[in-house]
């Protein structure tokens, strides 16, 4: 069956049984003009879109990794300022002839996502597109404002820390876009770093209580997104290449570009932070203790041009990064 | 200039740039992983899209007006709730040679709705697409739960009213889409009511001070909407033709088509509102006072099978509508 046969209407109904069951806090959700609900705390709101041929290619992504990775990604970003993703309203652009067992699947894989991070579906819109796109507008709620996350707070001396590992997502889109002839034990989790992005929601957490206050997730790639920590802050950075957490199956299968792609590959959906060192060390001890991602020192924020980032090689040598970041008109 | 020249972050600083002066309670804006405020009351979201050739057409439709007309339509939506939009993420998908000129009166768009209804741009997302497309989440707030209007609040007995009139956006989308050779006079409140839609914010406020607990936008068409209405609140409901609210140039220039108009054209952003006979005739009063859209009583709600329209034509005769509404996957 495809879903021109369902309708806007029909397709709705199914949207509305798969919802979660409601949030007690949640007044009107979906099927009326808008979704209502009693908000906690301070708001948060973001938004972001995959374009079918531009995000992901469906002759390696299904509609499951499609409907997990779009809500993945804005719980990131949720997860990024301090705060506790809540709501989501989810807009499909669909072409006609999609088949209703994709629109199953992209909802299923939405779904899990959504009761992994503890969101409720509140509403969305489904609209006839020649190109499919899902865009997720989410709200989430922080304590207060001081205990956000925010990209201006880095100051000279603090250390800088990623969760993690770095470029795994990054490889993994090499691997699946170029067929790399990868052994599947390799090839697994780097399509799940790419495919399947877990937020570091946790860590976030644990990151606010022990005092940090200063975070970026990794979307755009290390160097572009500690550039808009820097520029942001008015601060300058230094990296060293040898302190980045790499996975083993990276280093070992892209022997050339793992610098790369832990620089600048992107969608490694990690948390950058920077803090005084004994924040860093708090929040260190503390992520261990839960079992939780380990956070490693890359490098410090230092007085300097806002937004220049140095990368120190094993070498000795040093180099002054671009930090343009990953452009998608330019890809 | 294309945007492909500028790439994203320079197109998010040029959002940016374009922001209205952020409101005191917007505690972070652009820039950030994603946007923050304190919010009031109870808290409203929606989200509506337009996509090119889909939703609208270049060859009759300026940037201009798709930007004004995707905010707009979100706030058609808040005030069918009885609430008051704030804040909006907008998404743009844009082919990469979109020029740099087209962005800004996209924007230009945006920033007028935004400007007339006290909307602030928070935040959003810039993709590349290879269709473009609009999306924009908006939120709102709403002084409690039972100020809200609801699909589901309608009972037997109860008046059916509607604001200003009906039919003129569908038929200004045939005389554009068409190209019929309507007179410049008659084209442009047509042209006005299709692209440039004016939702009735003002007037959600009278109705919700006069004691309406139940609405709905026309956004399907006043059977299909009505239709909701009446599913939602399990009762049925009688319409007379006579009564609509349709405007002397669409009934001149679509002498056979204006009941289908009416009836079906959809997008009219209008409200529709169910009540008791004195609560009608107290929101009538008030919007007459403060000089805002007339409202138009056009039938009555009544016990049936749950979302039965029956229409009443001048001549006596009755039939039942199709209440499907405007279907994007049908059209």
């Amino acid at each position: 069956m495809r879903i021109t046969d369902l309708g806007e209407f029909g397709l709705i109904a199914r949207v509305a049984a798969l919802q979660p069951a409601p949030n007690r806090k949640l007044i009107v959700g979906i099927g009326d003009d808008a979704a209502v609900w009693q908000p906690e705390g301070l708001a948060i709101a973001t938004t972001d879109t995959l374009v079918e041929d531009v995000h992901f290619r469906r002759r390696y992504a299904s509609w499951e990794d499609v409907g997990w990775k779009a809500l993945a990604v804005n719980v990131s970003d949720v997860a990024a300022m301090g705060g506790s993703p809540r709501y989501a309203l989810v807009t499909l652009g669909l072409p006609a002839e999609t088949a209703v067992e994709d629109l199953r699947a992209l909802y299923d894989g939405l779904a899990a996502a959504a009761a992994t991070y503890g969101v409720v579906v509140a509403g969305g819109d489904i609209v006839g597109s020649p190109v499919a796109f899902v865009t997720i507008a989410l709200y989430g709620e922080a304590a207060a404002a001081d205990r956000l996350l925010r990209r201006d707070a880095a100051r000279a001396g603090d250390l800088v820390a990623v969760t993690g590992s770095v470029g795994a997502s990054a490889a993994g889109l090499l691997a699946l876009d170029g067929d790399l002839p990868l052994p599947a034990a390799a090839l697994a989790p780097l399509r799940a770093a790419h495919l399947r992005p877990r937020p570091r929601l946790d860590e976030a957490r644990v990151l606010v209580a022990a005092g940090v206050r200063c975070a970026i997730d990794l979307s755009d790639g290390l160097a572009g997104d500690l550039g808009h920590v820097c520029r942001a802050s008015g601060v300058a950075a230094r990296v060293e290449l040898a302190r980045l957490p790499v996975a083993a199956a990276v280093r070992e299968h892209f022997p050339d570009r793992w610098p790369d792609l832990a620089l600048r590959g992107g969608e490694d959906y990690e948390l950058l932070c920077a803090a005084p060192g004994p924040v860093v060390e708090r929040a260190r001890a503390r992520l261990a203790e839960e079992g939780l991602a380990p956070l490693a020192v890359v490098g410090e924020i230092v007085a300097g041009p806002p937004g220049q980032i140095t990368l120190l090689a094993a070498d000795g040598r040093s180099e002054t990064l671009a930090t343009g970041g990953f452009e998608h008109f330019r890809r």
